[in-house]
Order: structure tokens, then C-alpha cells, then sequence
């Protein structure tokens, strides 16, 4: 067998592979058409919606931070400002990444609360927090918000579109309206906010992102509040806790990883505050991005899909500035 | 604030909490409903479809084994052919795991050959492998297998189903046909043959692993080989490849996993083989079981979703016997 020039670079290629000499001509990539958006395409992250959360360092000694940026009106807007809240009282800082479930989700909060082994006394919430009820997992929106981006069926109730900036699901109010209602739904990196059983709702305290499948069963069940835009790796490649739910037992105790601090972006000092902003999703490029997420047209693919599922179209998002 | 008794070991639970006393009544989770299968639902799976892959141990020195399952007939039988030739070639003995891309594949193969950096010369490959071509990435089915199981829309061309125990997207032959196409499809921890731009549809010497949210798109255009059944963790929670598409770089050679061997689990001596059995997707426990992973009426649930995509109903598999 002799060696290729490509090798397997070319595999499953999601970017043009450095050889391109040795590349077949096709249709722009949906990383090429993003590239390709003029900068007015791109909306600006307020410093006040992201969020640095910095684990303690990895084996290696390297620096692990996650950046999260929260919903925007009028989504989960109450548990939002209570993430801000607890932030700004440092309350998370000290507290624990204590479940990863395989394909499911990564789950950090206070050791003596957010696990099911637990024997201290929880550490006391700050004042102010605000308590949110279940109705407040959906908000109604405006039917062409709604109309404009929906082109595939989806497989859980209602429709699915991109609003905003972010993967959502609505129904219609009611079969005679043109008003709908609309929650965000479980994709790869959506950020939500731990709950006992209902009418418990959760305040903020305890946090969880998706690490695996979308599990859209949770979505109008649990609120989420944002998602992750830097720093994943640093939660989805965490060992697995062999627990009960992926929580980390008492043996494994020396698994969880430290939360040192948690601050909003717009609370930092401005040389250490990072500045991040998203395609907008109401944009020619971004139709142009989701079509060819859907039909992909590039050398590498034979037989273009036909289709997408609202979590397999990721609203790029990049950093910008310094 | 009181401490909860429960805690939250009930968040986004999967399975009934411990502390059950403290738990609302309602139906019964998807998991509890699979417990209660008859025996005979069960469908053991052939020694001859189930590989064992073990990696070297982890920095504890622990043991990492993964147990993939092989993909019946009629689907990808050359390259399941050309894995089982593969493995009691010992070719996959030394190889290593080369690429670990977020939300998308972990990756395995010859470092010589399936890495964009590679300066050796690669592995020469054993007699008798067969060549596939890419109409085999589809198989002709009977149309009832298709009709029994479809129930929710899909976003992606045509029906989903679940035949024999495997997800399948499918679509009519043609539009007066009561014949169907069907193909498996990119789910979590489904396992695919590697392969560089068409005509090449790759020999079954490099292998992946979806480690992130459905890549359908590439359904049709890949050979899907099996599936992992155990040890997943072991290669999800790798650490990420900085490299383009998520390759290990030169400068992270020692992040490469090394895989000691990969065997046949029929080739085994019988204390060390493995056997599972999977949850007949053709039974009536398994039925209830997808209706309620779309339904969710356990009680953590408040709204029920309505549906479930094909990668959101995955077939229980288990270990028997010793």
C-alpha cells in the first residue's frame, strides 16, 4: 500500500485540509461560508451576558477555563440574574465539578448539596435570589421570529428554529393563533440549572452542560440559561463518575474538580476580559451556513443529508478582539 | 437554607433515586420499564460479532477495555468481514487512538497513515481484504420492517427506525414502491470505518467513534461497522487533540492512547470472553420503552416531549453471564 500525500486528514473533514492540491473541487464547507461573512454579519456579546468560570489546574499544570454565555430576554431571564448574584457574592467560588454521566451531562455545585453522598452542611445562598416557577420555562414570541427559520421537521413537539442566536423549540398557542410560544432545547453545550423534584425550579446554584446527545426530553423541564462558547474540552473530557447518575462516589472523591472562581466578563479587569460575538441567525450567511449544514455539498460528501436537526446547526461563535 | 434529604440525586434522573420515600409517584422511567422485560426479549449477541479493544491502562494503571458490537446482515458485511480479518491478523495490535475531536469522533489507527503529521512508512495491510463501494452503504429492506417502528418525523431525509436492535434512516425506492432503502446512522458511540475522498470507502484499518451530538450528515457517506457496548468512557473522555480536526499535534505525541490488542471475542478463551444481549426492538417491552423515552411521565418530569429523535431511543444493551 503506499502512503497518500492526504493521509486521513481528509476525514470527516469539518474544515479544507491543509494538502488542498490533492483536494476534489465541490461547494464551500459550512466553516467556508461562515468565513466568508461580512463583519456586520456579527452581533457583539455584552461582557454582562459571559461568564469565566476557571478550574483549578489540570495534571499538567495548565490553566482550564470555561466561558459561558447567558441567555438573552426574554429567556430564563430570572434564573440569568441569579447566576449574576451568586457570581458577584463569589458564592461558587470553592465548588465542585461532582457528576459526569457519560452522554449525558457534566454537573457542578456545592459538594454538600449536589451529591447524593453528601455529610457537611450546605453553604448558605446569598440574599436576593429570586425564585422562578415552571411557567417561566417558555415565553411567547412573535410568530415571525418563528416562521422565519423553520425548514426541517422535528422529531419533538412543535417546530424547532433558530431565534436570536440560539437553538429553540415552540408551538402555537393555540390552533386559531399566530402567537407561539418557545423555550431553548438540550444541544451539545447548553448550559442549565440543576432542579429537586417539581415545583422546585433550581436557583442557579447548581449548573449542569450537555456532554453528549442532545436530551430534548429535558427541554420545558429544565431551565437553561446559556452556553458553553470557550473551553468545553475542559468539562466534556472529564472522567466519568461511577456513581449513582455519574455522580463521583466517595472513593473517587480526588475526581472532582476544583471551581476556583466564577466571574461575569464585564466584572474582569479589562485586559483579562474576553469578548466573544456569534453569526447572526437572522443573516443571509447564516442561511446560507444552515443549508449547507443540511445538504452538505463539499468533496469529502457523497449524498448531502436532505436535512438537519436544530442541535446539528451550532450558531458559530468566535472571540474577538486583542 | 435546609438541607434536602434527597439532595439532588434526583436531577435529570435516569434512574430511581435511593432515597425513594421522598420520591412523587407517576409512571415508570424508560429504565424501569427495560428491567421488567420478559427474559425472552433479550436477543444474545454472537461471540463472532463482538470485538475486544484493550487500550494500554490509564495513569492509575487501571485496566481500559471496549467492547464493540458488530452490525448484522445485510448491512456493511465487507467491512465487518475486513475488521474480523483485521483483528486476528493482529494488525490492530500497536496501533493507537490519534484523534480525539470535541462533539465529534474519537479516531484509531495506524499513526503512520491516518495522521496529518506522519513521517513512517505505514503498516502494511493483511491479504484478503475486500474492496467495498458506496452502494453498499445502503441495503434494500422489506418494507414492514421499516413501517413497524416509525413514529416521529425526522429531520433528515425520509423515516427513522429502529430494525433488528440498530437505528436505521430509510427511504422509499421509489415514490410507487413499497420497497425501502435503509442505512445505519451516526448516533452516539456508533463505530465507523474511516476513509479518505471517494471512490475510497476505506478498508475497516482505521476506525471512529461519534463522541458528541449525532453527525447524521454523514449518514450514507461512511460505513457504519457496529457500535460500542461497553467502555465507551474510555475513549469519550479522552483529552481533546489540539491539531487540526482534533489530531493529536507532534507536540501531544504522548496523548496518543496505545492499543495493545484488538480481538474477536470468538477467538477468546471462554473466562475471557465477553457476551451481551441486546432488548428486542420488536417486542412490546420495547415499544413502551420508546414510547416513554418520547413521553416522559416519570416523576422529575412536568411536560412531556413528544417525541424522540432516532439517536434519543438507544437500545439497551447488557452484559450476561459469570
Amino acid at each position: 500500500m503506499t502512503k497518500p500525500i492526504l493521509t486521513l486528514a481528509a476525514l470527516l473533514a469539518l474544515t479544507a485540509p491543509a494538502a488542498a492540491q490533492e483536494e476534489p473541487q465541490g461547494a464551500p464547507s459550512p466553516n467556508e461560508i461562515v468565513a466568508q461573512a461580512e463583519p456586520d454579519e456579527w452581533v457583539a456579546i455584552a461582557a454582562e451576558d459571559l461568564v469565566v468560570m476557571t478550574l483549578a489546574p489540570d495534571a499538567e499544570g495548565k490553566e482550564r477555563k470555561v466561558v459561558i454565555q447567558l441567555m438573552p430576554a426574554p429567556f430564563s431571564q430570572g434564573w440569568v440574574e441569579n447566576i449574576r448574584t451568586l457570581a458577584r457574592a463569589k458564592w461558587y467560588d470553592g465548588i465542585s465539578v461532582n457528576r459526569v454521566q457519560d452522554n449525558y451531562v457534566v454537573q457542578w455545585g456545592d459538594l454538600n448539596y449536589d451529591n447524593p453522598e453528601a455529610e457537611g452542611e450546605p453553604k448558605l445562598l446569598p440574599e436576593g435570589l429570586r425564585v422562578m416557577d415552571e411557567s417561566e420555562y417558555v415565553q411567547a414570541i412573535r410568530s415571525d421570529d418563528l416562521l422565519a427559520r423553520t425548514r426541517y421537521p422535528d422529531p419533538y413537539s412543535g417546530w424547532s428554529a433558530l431565534i436570536g442566536g440560539w437553538p429553540m423549540g415552540a408551538l402555537q398557542e393555540t390552533v386559531h393563533s399566530n402567537q407561539y410560544r418557545a423555550w431553548p432545547t438540550h444541544c451539545y453545550g447548553m448550559v442549565g440549572v440543576g432542579r429537586n423534584y417539581s415545583p422546585d425550579t433550581g436557583s442557579g446554584a447548581e449548573l449542569y452542560t450537555v456532554i453528549g446527545h442532545a436530551p430534548r426530553h429535558l427541554d420545558r423541564n429544565i431551565a437553561l440559561v446559556g452556553r458553553i462558547v470557550e473551553g468545553m474540552e475542559h468539562l466534556s473530557s472529564l472522567p466519568r463518575g461511577t456513581g449513582d447518575l455519574g455522580f463521583y462516589s466517595a472513593q473517587e472523591a480526588d475526581k472532582r474538580t476544583p471551581i476556583l472562581t466564577v466571574r461575569v466578563a464585564s466584572d474582569l479587569a479589562e485586559a483579562e476580559r474576553p469578548a466573544f460575538e456569534y453569526l447572526s441567525t437572522d443573516g443571509e450567511t447564516f442561511a446560507r451556513y444552515a443549508d449547507a449544514r443540511a445538504n452538505r455539498r463539499d468533496p469529502f460528501f457523497i449524498v448531502p443529508a436532505g436535512g438537519a436537526d436544530i442541535c446539528n446547526i451550532p450558531v458559530p461563535v468566535r472571540r474577538t478582539g486583542q
